[in-house]
């Protein structure tokens, strides 16, 4: 149902095409803090539109509190949100009334309900998540705040095109922030003014590193860091915070647009700060709940945790994670092979998961499919559809894990009715910008 | 916490060196047949000891029912059994009690609980999952009965062999019975008598042929198909429902064990005759249940549905399933790389699930690791350990995939008030037997 | 926390003096006509100022469907309904931010969370009960619907004025209409112009009865019933479906408005044509979360059901409801001390319940108390305070008995995947007219 | 279904004459001492046959810890418990198979599961209350080493025969503890050995006043407290703490038996020491949670807190409790009308509950019903039945009130991550002694 959670629980509402989408966030701890302002940027960062295009939507998707919320201070009762839905103009109908659309839920809702939303996606539209974005922002806020627990999220493959291993496991060990994920994962396309010239473009980086527009490798050239040619153009997202990897895939979602073909991808989320002794075996393990809050984000396919599918070809010997003294009465991991959990309880290390989202289900090109009723049927759906859909994911990654790391941290405070302990920093040296360059 | 499901709800007790393991489930339907022997031989075949050592252990896991049952028929009262821990003798207690075991969760029970059970594994042992098992036999039952619907389970990977990628998606489309699962997926270590000759032993299958001991490769000669080499030999299962596959996996489970080793592999789940319509979104989707399912399992680590991690590599327009009259005013999709659901709710076809199991974290060999008070030491557990649970793993996620199938039917039913439908059933001539020769 | 019912589930939100309150219905039965029109009058039914006042407040509490609904119809996602706080005006801060109000929640709010909404009561206020009214007539809907359910309720007793004993019995047994109680229960207090006259006014009923203002009791005249007297009067509601008791209701409460106080009084709730097997034992025994459904209502001290705290001096032999065949297979509870269900289970027979609600605790007399600081303190709150809200209570125990009802009928749905039943209308020709005159 | 809390959660199974009857208790705080002595008390003190009868059934009930404690302390995982039915020789199966037995749930259960345990009450029957008891001893004793708090019941009235008003407040005001309701409670009937002269028996208290044998009434002459013919006479326990009115419950609940009959009465909690702050609105009210629990168990009609239903007739001038300085930072209510509670949330005060519960259904005398098939039938079941079970009562609702008061706790700690506080000990000095004689 719409209901995540056991003390910090949320519940949504709202069809795509409906007049909005929103949340009612149970459990929210009193005094803390908290305006549309701690909220909106996750939103944005979800926002259709941000790519070469961001201008044109500057204004949607704005988040209003509706209660729980007095004098900028949480009152402990149930924090309600609402983004209207201010693009109500119709989905178009005629073409999805007929026959449902491959890879979508239009088939699966008709039978389940015996009816779904004539205008969209309804319930199983992207909109949906909407919800889960700004009641995941509260949750993040209180995790730092109480306990200095901070969420990333970034793409780490789209289509065969992956973060190289090394800067893979780089990142998982040092997250990035998000200005990083944000600066380092868009490139801006620069194409010439004359339309006979467009083999002359190319994509460039914040530092001003240059990429082939057709496969995103390296052009030997490097402009000024930040320069105009970047600070003006147009802007595409990619989420993934190396630039050689994020360039080539730029070309790869560029080339699928013109293909009106789709794919997909990989999104690795690493939770970092987490308090020692979350989850609730034998059945409400953190990794479980984990894999139910990704499992439930539309599209996914897959989901793992620390070593994950290629750890299991790994000897014990080998993946085993040995401790060692970590200097404030807790223990560390010498390695992460477990991601973060031993046991379904957080063991303090980061918690690093990668999460399988499938290639977009909406294309251009024709389909041989059939009618609801069974009759041979080629759909054709008009419109411009996403050809991939990972950039956007990483906000609503960030949201679901935040909001199940809040309500373990709460499950075992009524446990302990004791404060909970966190591994002391580790003066890694961000080694960040020499890995992913 | 240890309990699962809502409408059909099974909650679990018991540690690994007390009285005994078991559960009460709930919401179990009335005027069901059941009795022990309904629910014994899953508990059978996830014993422990199968492998070459059947007999000995015959007497092990035996299943009383102490509620829900008169007259060897439920009555919709709450279903309690209880299997004893007849092996109560004490663990290696001293091993453990000074360092916590890598990859165990002796450090994290110690931290969340401000103790842990220290005559072994407790809670967190394997020895926990029986409760699941016999839980998931009643679902079975009543998913059979009321719908047709069938769950099984079987080793696609172990370490690094993997069923040959044709076999496993024939596997996956035309799933294999429980008894293919137990026979083909059984082999025979027959050795000469004199200690000398040990090079001329092989492994032999069901039908007869023969494999290398060192690495599982064929061997030109072929004996009986089930003849006495086969039937009074030294049995080890691999639930892999492929004889050479298997064969493969013997050898490399007998050499690690030789090298004090162990290592991890993959189960594949397949449940068809699936109702459709199944799955509450937007967060009880039937795969985020799923995976919650599974992920709750001792040492998993990754799960995926249909397509999974390698089908983000694909274009949308090979990934969409498109859709053709099933013939009972259902439809059908033409290929199934969702893997059984839309949206997060049942499509009617084939759940195939694949699950990824860590290396058993109980070595022998000597592990530089630390004190609970974090004082540097080597720790080395003595006593045999089994280099591989995947073998034993298919009967605890048929349970657990079981479990959560008929919670998901019943929350259905409360919605519709009305039967659930299944795909007819397709002339699909099994071709299982061509495929995994 | 805000969140009521496992499958038709109800989650609220909303201060007193913020944008407004609401709630979302999860698990609303997809393809059942609904439009805000099915939801107002019921919040009309519990808005203040109704009585006397009723032109003055016309345009209150207009609820707005958020989502869930599509052309008229409920799709089966999460319904949310929204009722703005048009009077936002603050509450009289300074009066309450000093010293808790007694009887009021003001003090344990300040304790439990460390705060408390500073501009009233907040969620504790009345307010919050508008999101269980507008949730429950969309459960009465769909029981009326489906199985033929009603649910009435009406006002047995307020301060010591009771409605005699066989007028309560023979409404618990024949439940008036919504309409009755409206109306039989509305009295008009009709004032001479001149203020030097004053004792020569009299309440009037609809049928043109005559009662004294100082007591209520009957005056010999009798007037047109419905007549211009009535029908331009102001009106006094009590929702006793009896006019001659609801006279002296209307009497006691001016007395206690011109004392600045308060009372309170019990409230009766039937309902009837209740499906057979509903609620689900031992712990959500039907009678069990109707108590939690009524006694989370504000205000409330006390809940019984069928022979109640009364019973409990009956003698067994007299106290068992005998059984008798009801022709359609089941089978009927001769008397009806039993209340509506036994072992928990509905019996289908009239689940009759009495609910006792405490004197208003907003009084305007001064209150010798203490500040939060512990400090005596003489309170004064000014303002119009209501003498006794039980009039406006019966809207929201229906809606709280619907809730509950439609939820206890969806989880018999899902154990029998089969229709429910109810007992044949009995053919038990309506006395009330005679009875409640 | 049949479990109750949310983080101290309990789930029960087993029927009257099955195996054995026993719970699982999730949640159980680790760490804490605990034994099957800490639980036997009070299964002692709600076995059948302690009346009179005591010594015969004096190995009856014993519980067994089967998980969730090591070296005689709690792991922090699920602790199982169970009481086997020693008595399973079968119920008077004949007498219930024709015909449902009125007051009880045959009937309902039949209808809603489509099945019955055939063997008697099955899961209806008293004997399901066993596991709520053991339970609740757990809960207790947390909440009495964590917070100080006290829980007790006593019964206030049978049938028509009450405790004086005077005594009944006092008893509220300053709970008497258990021993004081086991001793005080209970009296003796001292009859002439010659059968002849059997009205020249009487009741004797422990403090060795005589009571009339057929009303209760005092007789002047006293014996020697606690004297031979009280230590070895056979014991009649009333639980009501009051020896004059004890007795004359004595008489009524003898005089019932002679005539076949059975009747119901009220019995009082008190939990003392209550933290400042339990309870979740606006649907988990504690007193929702409260009501809840007490009327999920068997034969109860009626809930009230505080006031009450009389309360409801108190102005609010006289209804609201006044606050006063507490002493430790907390504030006091100079009344407690409100019953220990304030917008559902716990003020610390005593929280005074009253449960009503119905005239035992089983009489021997025969009754006027019919079969299940319709057919009119005379009802006659044989066997001695208990005329009156609240003597029993008190572990059970002092159980049901101990499992929701620590759930309660949980919760609000999970909230806070902070200490709860309780208000200080008032030096009442217990007139407990003078006010009950």
């Amino acid at each position: 149902m719409s209901t995540f959670g056991t003390i910090f629980r949320v519940t949504t509402f709202g069809e795509s095409h409906g007049i909005g989408v929103g949340c009612i966030v149970d459990g929210v701890p009193p005094n803390m803090e908290l305006t549309e302002a701690d909220v909106q940027p996750q939103l944005t960062r979800r926002r259709p539109g941000q790519s070469a295009l961001t201008t044109q939507r500057n204004e949607g998707d704005v988040v209003q509190i509706l209660s729980g919320v007095e004098n900028g201070r949480t009152l402990g009762t149930p924090l309600a949100m609402m983004v209207k839905n201010q693009d109500q103009r119709k989905f178009d109908y005629a073409s999805v009334s007929t026959a449902p659309r491959p890879g979508h839920a239009d088939y699966t809702y008709q039978v389940k309900y015996g009816t779904r939303a004539s205008s969209g996606g309804g319930r199983a539209s992207a909109r949906e998540t909407i919800a889960r974005v700004a009641a995941g922002a509260v949750a993040e806020k209180w995790l730092d705040q109480e306990h200095g627990t901070k969420v990333v999220c970034w793409v780490s493959s789209i289509m065969d095109i992956d973060l190289p291993r090394d800067v893979a496991l780089a990142l998982e060990n040092n997250p990035p922030t998000r200005e990083d994920i944000d600066t380092i994962g868009t490139l801006v396309e620069v194409l010439p003014a004359a339309s006979d010239k467009q083999d002359q473009g190319y994509f460039i980086d914040k530092d001003g590193h240059k990429y082939s527009l057709s496969d995103g490798s390296p052009l030997g050239n490097k402009a000024e860091a930040g320069g105009t040619e970047f600070t003006e153009g147009k802007k595409l997202y990619t989420r993934c915070p190396h630039a050689p990897t994020a360039a080539r895939m730029c070309a790869r979602i560029q080339l699928l647009r013109t293909q009106e073909d789709s794919t997909g991808g990989v999104a690795t989320c690493v939770v970092s700060g987490v308090p020692v002794g979350l989850g609730e075996p034998c059945f409400d393990k953190l990794e479980a709940e984990l894999a139910k809050a990704m499992m439930s984000i539309p599209a996914t396919k897959g989901f793992e945790i620390g070593s994950g599918f290629a750890g299991m070809r790994m000897r014990g010997s080998e993946h085993n994670d040995c401790f060692a003294a970590a200097g404030n009465g807790l223990l560390r991991c010498e390695t992460n092979n477990a991601g973060g959990t031993l046991g379904g309880i957080s063991s303090g290390e980061n918690i690093v998961m990668r999460v399988a989202i499938k290639a977009a289900s909406s294309i251009s090109q024709p389909q041989e499919t059939c009618t609801f009723d069974g009759e041979k049927h080629t759909l054709s759906t008009v419109g411009r559809h996403d050809p991939c859909v990972l950039p956007r994911a990483p906000p609503l990654l960030e949201g679901m894990a935040a909001i199940t790391i809040a309500d373990a941290c709460m499950r075992q405070r009524a446990r302990t009715g004791a404060p909970l302990k966190t591994l002391p920093q580790v003066d890694r040296k961000r080694k960040h910008d020499e890995v992913t360059k």
